[in-house]
């Protein structure tokens, strides 16, 4: 069973204070700016998860890889055929996840949305099985009705440059009240060293009705698609890069790397230059139309070659690197930091740039916020380490409020609490060494939660 | 109201250990060996610090960065002829500085040197600019009544190499008992790659009545200079560079880099090769004529630059970046780590450095001493982790003490009392853990708030 | 005296916690599966250990540098014919040790191990000095007793490829009890860009019985020699590289290189490619054999060149460096991380890695295992920095338990019981917030202090 105080600080002191900025903030509704949930899931009233494997297994990276990295094959998480056998592996090994961020989502969500109180377990992996499934069936198991039971006033999923955005379409015309807005994300049509690139750009061309032949008609094809997210209620982009350089290059240039890229003849240097100038580009765009600018860089993706080629992508290989962001974003700073109708979320999985860049870089330039703990940051100790190493430079209010930033969307909830928890027994901590009083703690309390999350989106 | 058991971690028994620490140690003397207070201040009885906006907002970079990073003009800020509309603006936002150390210096300022118990804030604006004023226009609140009131032992100040110390000169002449001495700092006439370069080349043949014309010279002025600021009372020299990096150049290749900047002519790569080189010289003749050493690497200075080209330099963009000591120092210390009469004292904004690279030489070398948390770092939590990592390796005695490094003098004992509070904690914090005993906390809280401080800067 | 509850967290439900927690694992045998002690102190149940200063301060480095970086030379501590006073100088300035491990081990052992109860310092110095050199006269101080009295289930020593391993052979024909296994280091033979190697290399010719003269040689001599160590007990491997770069060369390249070594020849840039590529061949051995990888990388060593050259290596001026591991790794985990036999345990000096590179890695790769805090980090903050960085992305099941690392061997015991407390703090921690519950902490307790170390280290 889950504890009302689980978390808090054990002093009796931090710990009263931090139940009471608590309960003031826990029923504030959800406001998800950024995450991987599929829109599909809430197109049609009759959509339902499916199995429980299909639910929290398969398609979370975090579990997976934990499973994996003990040695359980990949082939017994991932087979299709036999969902109880996958998920008797998983109770058996559920230990793995003591201690870790993954462990504390799954207690909550397992109690708080399939009402399951046992801990699991080998012994209770069976009963815990049947009681979700059960849950899963009916009408209030459905995604429709755990959006709405779970109180979301926003949700943002995260859509390729190209998508014609059928589900979201589907979604508005159905009637549903629940909001759920696409963010228009470029990466596969910028990434001009990938396979896919020319395919990716074969969509572009399709989903603009532009046919792209020169760089000139891949930027109005970008323009367009931006115009066209924008009018199904994005607020915001989002660029997933390796590095977060950036620079401008000439229109020649970039037109010569273009033509290169179709060719398939670019080279790694070709694509570098590319995506620091398609960069800058994306923030100029941004100061027209508006659209908040997210940046998520510092992942080497599928680290491991092996798992890549038979399983396919985001199978937990995706490891951080170290991130400079004082040099590198200098260029579009210059240009854009100022600029009153642009605005910049700084995302980083190196928490050694929160307190030297990140935090100096927000609590100067306007346009310039900072992104909650990301990834493998998003934990009780990561949200402390990002409070403490980044609020005293940057002040609360040159932050982004909280991400849940999963695909997992039975586990929106437990991330959200976690953040409110964190948040709670955070300014209680200051509350009481009377580095703030009661009535900026509240506020704060009340910002973190849910204000300062739709200011920075644009809500 | 500020609380007197404030800042200290509130489990009753460290709380407890910490004040009875903290009360040995909050009424001795400030010792502060490195800061940019203006020395005019103290040359005549007569001066005063002007308006409440003079002497608490236009002067404070870290104050108006954090205006400006929420959206207000600095014209608003700057602008020298309404006073008042620039303190409601301040009073209107002052909930940006909660949790930020700038809010914590800010209270403790308003109520211990002015009187002001209320909360600043939109409503309190236009009486607490009047306490203020009311208190800064008495000759109690003149520059040399609050020196003395602060109860400050020594206070250096940092002045270029070409400076002719006449406002310290006036100060000595004037018969007032306040120690005031200077600090050598020879950035602007290292600095070959400036626009400024050779004008404070000028100004420091015209200081030093040599006529530079060469590298032998300018190595002959710079001597002089620092016998000068020796006899004027300077204990040490600062050395602020964007890189450790040191090495030592021949005498013909530093005359070729020399002319080539006096014509003008000098690459980037000179500019890096001759400060590195200089950090030579630098130490080269600390070890002749004993002044202690300082370097402080790693900003990224005026990193908006329609910022500074509106508005100059120090207005809160000077960035930290990534920053290297092992490699980068050790051609200094292979040469002067081990000198009997050389005294390095290192600071860094990159606090990855400081269990990795700076604690390690800090502990091993005996020319290397760690200064305190620098800048951004300059904070409860900061400290904290200054602490937690620094000293397990580096023991406290090859640490520097404080150094509260501000040209804000009133917040002085703002910022010492943080610095107090946080050692006391961190102290108490051992003992109730049974890794220091009653009699070596006491010992230690002493030695951190003046003593260390007296000794690694040789007063 | 030592307290009960030292360390622990003061709130008084934590502690009660972690002092339960506590009682179930302090009994527990000492596993210590990496170190330095010297086998040849229980070859024969003769052996003594000397003085205390030849015990307690020349070996140790960690000490031996404190006291030098406050201007002690080491002609005082390094001067064999005064023990005594060399005894005094350390005993007049242990207060250099306040706040740090080697002051917290060197309380523990005196007191657990020798009976002394004051505290060190000038005044009580020639007391402890006796009462120590009794304590190691008798039989009850002898290495075989105090291994025993230790309660030592395993010691692992660190021993060059070439070594014949006499000392473990005549510890094993001896018939004592005490299991002591030898590692494989093939360091010295891998550095062809030291001045040594050559000679090392005879010496591997000698041991191998081959005479090598070509890389084919080199490397059936190698294999020979794990094969060798692996019949004397070893289960492990370890590497010390300045850059865990790994890298594959092809047998003619590797060759060519070979060869200019041989000649005095190799360059900086084969040396480094040499080591890359011999971390590949060291990752394919033990994916073969068996035997546990260990990687230590990141320190420059003997950064002090006068030290070096007076007093020898290992003066306490092997200053850490950033490490990258993302890149660096990726070649040989491309190639083995998947490997079913193979089995890598990965230190470092840069704590900066731990959560961004170094937990993910280990938290994904069925390969690969982090190892504990690493000797700056071998500390009480060191250790809660480790758990707070690592645990929540890695799992404690995906780290290896703990290493003493140490040629102190009279320390062991109180290394072993800092993190000992460290684990049941942490965890007590946790189960008082509600992270874990008390059944979860018992285990993870028990895991942390044996169970994983055995486990990682295939004992």
């Amino acid at each position: 069973m889950l504890s009302t105080d689980r978390y808090f600080d054990p002093d009796p002191k931090q710990k009263s204070a931090a139940m009471e900025l608590y309960a003031g903030i826990k029923d504030l509704p959800i406001v998800s700016p950024h995450g991987h949930v599929d829109p599909a899931l809430f197109a049609s009233p009759e959509r339902r998860f499916g199995s429980p494997v299909d639910l929290l297994i398969r398609p979370d990276h975090y579990v997976l890889r934990m499973l994996y990295s003990q040695g359980i094959p990949y082939e017994q998480l991932l087979a299709p055929e036999d969902a109880r056998e996958t998920w008797r592996l998983f109770a058996a090994n559920f230990h793995l996840f003591n201690g870790t961020p993954s462990g504390i989502w799954l207690a909550h969500e397992l109690e708080t949305v399939f009402g399951v109180t046992q801990k699991l377990s080998q012994t209770s992996a069976d009963l815990v099985y049947d009681q979700i499934e059960d849950a899963l069936k009916g009408e209030a198991g459905s995604p429709r009705a755990l959006f709405e039971r779970f109180n979301i006033e926003i949700l943002a999923t995260t859509d390729a440059a190209y998508d014609p955005l059928e589900q979201h379409q589907a979604l508005r015309t159905s009637g549903w009240k629940g909001r759920v807005v696409p963010t228009f994300r470029p990466d596969d049509v910028v990434k001009i060293e990938a396979p896919g690139w020319r395919e990716a750009i074969r969509k572009l061309s399709a989903a603009s009705k532009i046919d792209i032949g020169s760089y000139a008609d891949y930027i109005r094809a970008l323009e367009q698609r931006r115009e066209f997210f924008k009018s199904m209620g994005a607020t915001a982009i989002d660029c997933g890069v390796f590095s977060p350089a950036t620079a401008e290059l000439s229109t020649q240039t970039a037109e010569a790397i273009f033509q290169r890229a179709r060719q398939g003849k670019a080279t790694a240097e070709d694509a570098a230059s590319f995506t620091a100038h398609m960069l800058m580009e994306m923030a100029r765009m941004s100061a027209e139309d508006g659209l908040v600018m997210q940046i998520h860089p510092g992942a080497y993706r599928s680290h491991n070659p092996q798992v890549l080629e038979r399983y396919g992508p985001e199978r937990g290989f995706d490891i951080p690197v170290r991130t400079e962001f004082t040099h590198n974003l200098h260029p579009l700073l210059e240009r854009f930091g100022n600029h009153p109708n642009f605005s910049l979320i700084l995302f980083t999985l190196d928490e050694s740039t929160y307190g030297r860049e990140l935090a100096p870089l927000a609590g100067a330039y306007p346009a310039v916020k900072l992104g909650p703990p990301w990834w493998f940051n998003d934990s009780w100790n990561g949200m402390k380490r990002y409070f403490d190493q980044v609020m005293e430079t940057a002040g609360i209010y040159n932050t982004a409020g909280f991400n849940d930033d999963t695909r997992a969307f039975a586990s929106i909830p437990a991330r959200h609490d976690v953040w409110r928890r964190a948040s709670a027994n955070w300014l209680a901590g200051m509350l009481v060494r009377g580095f703030i009083d009661r009535e900026d703690a509240e506020k704060m309390a009340a910002e973190m939660a849910v204000g300062l999350a739709r200011k920075a989106y644009h809500f």
